[in-house]
């Protein structure tokens, strides 16, 4: 399998996408095509041993920056490695575009020049979070801001084709975030969306109803269904809180000697939360329902996250997630 | 003034009922009132000394029961003691109403018994969040799932007063919850919304533009509007996620001996920090725009938040909240 991976985006880019590259390439047996700068490229992979490894570099001559809009890159940026990168997808020369520059760009990109599989309306980016039991999947972080409730049950599909393909839940559960558990609990949008979602016969054993907010993390489903703008904010929630509750820690402990020492004792369990409240160590967001895989990781993403989501990556591609998605919402609809 | 405290609701009533009550008459010098079986509050109150404090009971023989419909309250349960407390506001013999018990029968008979306020279009219920700079208001939290632009307006308002009123920020800045900081992100709602709230001219200085989930947090505004859904969805999202990561680390902690021995010095601090984002002791959630004072507490709530809920009441009260919202409302439309 060859992976398109944007080299350029990111914190400590081309250094970090290139440490992923190069741990992927030599424990995954995947080919990857590092997309961007070529002479960046190289300094980056010369501080590293990669005789005999499946690498190569395919240059970009431009990047997209952090303030560009979609559209702009779209009209524009035809040469940028985000582009570039997507296209080596369209034209069969890789079976997956992964970066973690401009989310936005990344998106569009996908969208324009991949589009989306036959029957899907709106490709849904799906994230994993930690529960107290395990991971689930929450979708549309994004992608969708206004959704109709068929949106919805695609999603549910969707999310239910990834957990079972690559997370490996035998008979993943699906739940719709709303604002009670009860059916007729939630606003217009997710009151249609649990109706349709109830009749659709592919979610007939799986589909659980409506979930709260405080069930996110509680692991009683396995997907997460609701609108890209929730969705978003619900993420955007979570990082905001994991990283105040550790500030909250911290200065609480540092304010006190007792807490210092018991800090000193503490610290590989804070470093190990952080690891798993990190969504960039679950290997990325996929972009689930677009003609190819695509990937987009967090720009803070460490090398082993790059090489997180290429594993994820890998296993897509392996498991014929597209294919899934393709059978069962052609059969829905 | 006067409180109408509805005794029978929350997990330890009517015991910890009775001790915010008893808590409040003696340090904050406001008279209480406790709905509810008079027996019950009579033993309550009676493992207590309460000579010459200004507290009695006005019986309800009836109770809502957790599994109850709002609707079912209003059409049979007129003597259930969420009725014959915020009845007593009705009537003019208390100026607040506060119950720890089913929150949508509270909001129910707030808004029947009650109504707006003259110009409020839709009350909300706001809660208290902590950050890392001191505390944000975010409304709505779950009165109106379904809103229109107009109705975020007016939450801003409304937000605004009790920020400045209760919570004593002199110049509190209000966002809007979005997915970018940008003007032009969002759904239809929150960039409509975004539009009108630009040109409100009470919120010229003070609306900052959209903040992200990431932002509710860090403290950069000081009221957090959006619309029911969303803000129910982020605010059991916050609960769910801060109990998800106390458990991962004590259960981290107690699989070491260092861990174990670090945890004893570190339990101060993990107390702390579960009071700092405990919402309950944040003195309940106001519904904000009812023609009276009505405060919905936690389940959970401890004597403790009772007597910090009855606290923001008498604040409300002396502050004129609903006279300050009723005013700009009236300016704004």
């Amino acid at each position: 399998m060859i992976v398109a991976l944007e080299a350029m985006g990111g914190d400590n880019a081309p250094d970090t996408v290139v440490e992923g590259a190069i741990s992927a390439a030599r424990q995954l047996g995947v080919e990857v095509l590092l997309v961007g700068d070529e002479k960046a490229i190289g300094i980056a992979l010369s501080k590293h041993d990669t005789v005999g490894l499946p690498i190569s570099i395919v240059h970009a001559p431009q990047v997209v920056g952090m303030d560009e809009s979609p559209a702009s890159v779209i009209r524009r940026k035809r040469d940028s490695s985000i582009w570039i990168a997507t296209d080596l997808v369209k034209q069969s020369k890789a079976s997956a575009v992964i970066s973690a520059g401009h989310t936005g760009a990344s998106m569009a990109t996908a969208l324009f020049i991949l589009g989306a599989l036959p029957g899907v309306d709106r490709p849904a980016i799906a994230t994993v979070l930690p529960t107290l039991t395990g991971r689930a999947v929450l979708l549309d972080v994004g992608a969708n801001v206004d959704c109709k409730p068929q949106h919805l049950v695609q999603f549910a599909i969707m999310g239910y084709i990834y957990a079972k393909d690559v997370l490996g839940v035998p008979e993943p559960k699906v739940g719709l975030l709303s604002i009670g558990e009860e059916d007729s609990k939630g606003n217009e949008l997710t009151k249609e969306a649990f109706k349709q979602l109830k009749e659709t016969p592919m979610l007939s054993d799986s589909f659980m109803g409506n979930v709260e907010g405080r069930d996110v993390y509680m692991g009683e489903v396995d997907v997460i269904v609701c609108d890209g703008f929730t969705g978003n904010v619900a993420l955007k929630i979570s990082e905001g809180l994991s990283e105040t509750i550790v500030q909250f820690l911290k200065r609480d402990i540092l304010s006190s000697v007792t807490g210092r020492l018991g800090s000193l004792l503490l610290a590989p369990a804070f470093s190990r939360l952080r690891k798993k409240i990190d969504y960039a160590e679950y290997g990325g967001a996929p972009l689930l329902g677009v003609n190819g895989i695509s990937i987009i990781c967090h720009g803070r993403s460490s090398g082993r996250a790059i090489h997180n989501a290429i594993a994820v990556a890998k296993t897509s591609y392996e498991r014929g997630v597209n294919r899934h998605i393709e059978t069962q919402i052609g059969q829905a609809w």
